[in-house]
């Protein structure tokens, strides 16, 4: 039965998140819904990450299986064709029987984006705050996650998970020339709601209200009521999946 | 009278345009009713140029005179906080009594975006369009537009103007790793209509529709009904006026 690996970008802004869900319009079901009108089945489609209510994604990737005969340029030009304007497919690919969009992934790649400037064209893509921070303490926070691996106080309570241990390939801050901040961060794996909790405290060091020696105290606490509170949906973009 | 000069970024998508008009939503009423709001008296905002329906900007700009005395920074914190989030004042600053955002701007520049993938994030702010192009034709349409003067052909002929010429200051197509194409075009004025005609009738060329010759022959003919179709708005960007 052919596998189909599809790379997706969505404008997270009117979604209740990527997952399918009782109340709410989600990504994975518009998609689904798709799926199955083009190949008059039901499809069920697995994606690598589950991104919340308002996090956008440039290059989020599902997969399916399906005994229809259509070709990966046909689902392409079939999903765009029918899919709702802020879902886009940018690519379709047919990939082994074993892959998985979600187990077989070994890296997922996110960005958050701070403008420090008004901005109309922006609004819906960042996170705007005007104040001053200290960009030279939120790198100095971002190189101690770099060498963190328990991020159990940067998830949400709720989630039910075996362990928390995360390996981080990346956390660096750019500053761009109109003084914009963009977090980039890689890492095996992601907790729930662990990306926004994490750039919430680190606006926190950078702006002096926690020292650096709060930040690891805070990590060490694995307390999720330690942590800084989290930072808006809008700013967060699934960048990419790595296989 | 104090006389203020404002640097605007708006998103053009649920506007019908810069000017105020009877029916539909404007930017120029919008900040006009915030300053009035502010100063508790009428104020008359002059732009520097007329965007239509869906236009962006990211560097409109407009004065006004009052007898308030607020500082420029005032009215940038009080603007800000009183207008609706797709539009932002992006500086505000004192200028001298003749300062007309119109009448004193030597020079505005346009970007048009034609972007060549479906995309989610994109859709807003540019042209999909997916089939080939010769960007080497459009390149050389866009140097014969750098030495034309008259631009009636590119014009609405509803248009109340005394003549057609144009000083053409730059005319450039870029493009970007990605395929997406990116037309830079800064003049001392720009006709109603201008550069979305002028987009349109240059993808044609791309397109190998109309020749590099028949590109000329449009512009002698000073007959819009010879161009090509008007290349929507979402896709133009007002960039930055130049004093």
């Amino acid at each position: 039965m052919p596998n189909i690996k599809l790379t997706i970008e969505y404008d997270g802004t009117d979604f209740a998140g990527w997952q399918r869900q009782k109340n709410g319009r989600s990504v994975q079901e518009e998609i689904e819904r798709a799926l199955a009108q083009i190949t008059q089945k039901s499809v069920t489609l697995v994606g690598a990450g589950r991104t919340d209510a308002g996090v956008h994604a440039r290059g989020q990737t599902a997969n399916f299986k399906t005994d229809s005969q259509l070709s990966p340029l046909d689902y392409f030009r079939a999903l765009n064709g029918l899919l709702p304007d802020d879902i886009a497919v940018t690519e379709a690919v047919e990939v082994g029987d074993d892959f998985s969009a979600r187990y077989s992934a070994v890296s997922r790649a996110y960005k958050y984006t701070i403008l420090r400037r008004p901005s109309a064209l922006m609004r819906r893509y960042s996170w705007q705050l005007s104040y001053d921070f200290n960009i030279n303490l939120m790198r100095e926070a971002a190189s101690v996650i770099r060498s963190t691996s328990d991020f159990q106080a940067f998830c949400k309570v709720e989630a039910e998970v075996d362990h928390y241990r995360c390996r981080i390939d990346e956390a660096e801050w750019h500053e761009e020339e109109d003084g914009t901040l963009i977090l980039s961060i890689r890492a095996n794996r992601f907790l729930h709601g662990m990306v926004r909790a994490l750039v919430g405290t680190m606006v926190d060091v950078g702006r002096g209200y926690t020292t650096i020696g709060d930040f690891c105290w805070i990590i060490e606490s694995k307390d999720r009521r330690h942590a800084g509170q989290a930072a808006p949906p809008q700013g967060l973009c699934l960048i990419s999946v790595h296989y």
